[in-house]
């Protein structure tokens, strides 16, 4: 009954960099690039759990470094590219590390405006939303997942839950009208680690929105595989795409204890529990996932 | 020795309600406003402290059913209105409530853009800033205080820190180009209950940023109070600014142990510690605050 | 209508410190305190928020090395004492300091037990509660506040609430039996700032927790006065407490739907909305508080 | 290049249920259950996402009522065998539900002490910590995985990080002496459906945090896998076991600017970036996992 050692990873996680690249007059035009960067290196790093030989072991703080040194290249360049550049630098470097996943969130920002103009270098968050890449690389692959979450999107009509098959426990009304509310998180994998990542996101985040707007929902479900089927046919060096949908409860308020009709008009939101909606809407010919997720 | 009671205050707090409403053809158009709704009353509640005689007491489950039966008007308003209406009510109500306060942050949506127009009734959260309104009222006296808090703002050049006093715990360098960015609370008093609020809000927001941006800084106090005495220059109806800004420290990162220079392009963002700065701008002839705050 | 700057504060915020300190062969017998210390200086800072002039603004790094730099002195003692050093260190080495107000929060941590015997160095966090300390000092006066907060505590049963006034927006019914449950911070001055800390916290803790249980609710403003009460009572040298007590809506689940009975046995704890229950218990012949909250 | 439907899941997420069981004279003596439920269905759902039929989709508000209709029998168990019940109810019931994941979050809590003594129904949460199951069951087969998270653990010594790899990148200074500290997540899975839970997840939490204290650490992937092997050589009826590990850093803080020695003493514990050491420790001979994770 011997006990082995199985899957393991490690890496520094959470590394808050922000990248300022100057242009204009005397570098007064500022762009920022605003990220949280993990690092997961999977390898021979069997020694270090057995005896604590950490011979092929890279610091975590090392990796710390690197994602700093390597943000002052320039231009850093969209999120994918840089976890292509990182991951692909970790699994070049050390023969024993065989696999390196870096995943980046990015918060967005936009320029201030003063008298109706953009500001060069002074900025407004613009969202809570965040942009995602998850980047994997192996000696002779690499595959790219992006992605974007917390994209916090409401239809106040436009939406029913009925039909379904009920039990001894169910209570619940049918409704042909009801609020559908969600925090999207979506993840897309592409075909190949070369793409135009920023039109590529912007797409896919357009046709998202649109769709979850213009799609009459009889399912949060159907809305889901909507959004992704719409963003699968709109981008072909897309394959695969992830989505997980919280059903952010809004319930019409009984108001008749006190004379008045709700039509719909008065919700109570609430936080807990909630309905957790996922799903994929894959191309039938996608490539293998490999090490993609 | 007698013991006694003291200040006190209670009430419901954090009642989400969405108000969707409807014109247009059919209704299909629609607005919505999402509200976290927070009641504090305060009154003649010894006996419930001294007997748990609640003769007194209005329950928090009556007020939260009052938030919500008055989101039902229509239209429901400026949540400086809404406001306004329900701590009206409660004092107006209950002989025994001598002063209620509401205190309401909504959350901001944006339509979803669909083939470049806005959708008629889908939405999207439109950034992590809250709009904040606390009123206060007693049976002939209303003070409203209106606010916003989470507006995430970054300069990434135009702030200077030095000339500071030094002491055998100083180590920080003099800087004449550093980051400067904060998380902004502000809440601003009204000088009556009766202003144009969606303007004032708007044109508020809009000087703090202006300010912000253009304004180069010796010191974040001296850019908090300069966007507060510009808050008080544009706006009459206000009379007092309170200011609360975090520097959320971004490090100039030490990239020459790998012989890269840092021109002020990579930095560290740290979450604690953070400084904390927090100022009023008054106007020398502000009324008495009262119950504002 | 000149504008002016009123109150104003600033100071290092959320300092993350922890204290080994060693003792037995070989140092190996530790003792450890985890603390999250803020400071916020007030005085003679016009000139800053003014004309930038920062020749009075103590660096927030520098007050961050000041508590690093004290927290190296051994014994560091009780938070109490630990932020009244650091208190009169602000307002004795810097004249235009008039008021240095110093918080920390402790995290409680126990010793993993081996053996059934308690470790020399190896510790578990020990429980979410923390221990709070907020001293204020000028030139010639200080106060001591100490609390607690994020104290979890419920009784499943002695607990009622009936007898309320009813209006048109009342719908709640009346119980004689509820779960009461809340997440308590309180915090108490002292009247002079010289006092056995330890003995005095954990005194107050205790007879806190032991009101709330054998105390017969009508109301949880009814416990809430009669927890402060108590730790009046058992200590003198305390002065004053404000308690802050969230009510925790635990609902009873309507199992008749599905023919069981639910005689306040499965219940759904919710999150939003809660009661907000606020209250002081203060002796009749309290100083002044003065500058202590 | 037709499009599909991936895999695909939903349910209810975070039912809340706090569960009260009565015993003794006029059942005055209770104990509490205070869990968080979530359930996770997968089947034959196809139509709802294509078409939003929704003839197979049990719904969520459905899920939420058979909770706690659930949560109503007695005793309600250890949560690996509520979590059975309800999983094998959802697979059982529903013909077109391939696989129902239950998984539950124990909140501790404890009696309130009077006097020295138990009081029979006042209780005070118990640690931060979190008891998890997690339970999936397909028609004919059950998978068991028990857990805990956000235990927090800290050494001041006995923990070495040295001989490690070095590249252009690496600045981190060899460490023979420093503080390791963790918030701990493991989960852990049984051999089969069957085990005495409660004593089994005593065990292995004792296990773990005595292995963290006595095994001299050389790197936190060493105490990983010690603590590892320690449960599956105490335990036979757990054959693999996942421990998630962040290395919150504590530094100790360079005070020579000050005068001051500092031999690991004062240190700055930092929230970002942490290490994240991920790692499996399993039997040799453990049955496959299946659906288990």
């Amino acid at each position: 009954m011997p006990i082995v050692l199985g899957d393991n990873q490690y890496g520094k996680a959470e590394t808050h960099v922000v990248r300022v690249t100057k242009s204009g007059a005397e570098g007064r035009t500022h762009q920022i690039k605003d990220l949280n960067v993990s690092v997961a290196l999977s390898g021979d790093f069997s020694a270090s759990h057995l005896s604590g030989d950490n011979s092929k072991v890279v610091p975590t703080d090392t990796q710390k470094n690197t994602i700093f040194a390597f943000a002052s290249e320039s231009p850093l360049g969209e999120i994918e590219n840089f976890a292509l550049r990182l991951a692909r630098h970790f699994v070049g470097e050390f023969a024993f590390v065989y696999r390196a996943r870096v995943s980046v969130e990015e918060f967005p920002w936009a320029r201030i405006q003063v008298d109706g103009k953009p500001h060069p270098h002074a900025f407004v968050r613009d969202g809570s939303e965040k942009r995602l890449a998850v980047v994997t690389c192996t000696d002779d692959a690499a595959w790219v997942v992006a992605g974007l979450s917390d994209l916090v999107i409401l239809k106040s009509t436009g939406s029913e839950f009925w039909g379904y098959p009920r039990d001894r426990y169910t209570t619940l009304a049918e409704t042909r009208d009801r609020v559908l509310a969600t925090a999207l998180t979506a993840r897309w994998r592409y075909r190949a680690a070369m793409a135009d990542w920023a039109v590529s996101f912007a797409e896919v985040r357009r046709v998202m929105l649109e769709t979850f707007a213009v799609k009459h929902s009889l399912a949060l479900q159907q809305t889901l595989y909507a959004m992704g089927e719409a963003v699968l046919e709109a981008r072909p060096e897309i394959v695969e795409i992830r989505l997980s949908m919280p059903n952010k409860h809004h319930f019409a308020v009984d108001l008749s204890p006190f004379g008045i009709a709700n039509d719909n008009e008065v919700f109570h939101a609430t936080d807990r529990p909630y309905g957790l909606i996922e799903g994929t809407v894959i191309r039938d010919d996608a490539p293998e996932p490999g090490l993609a997720w």
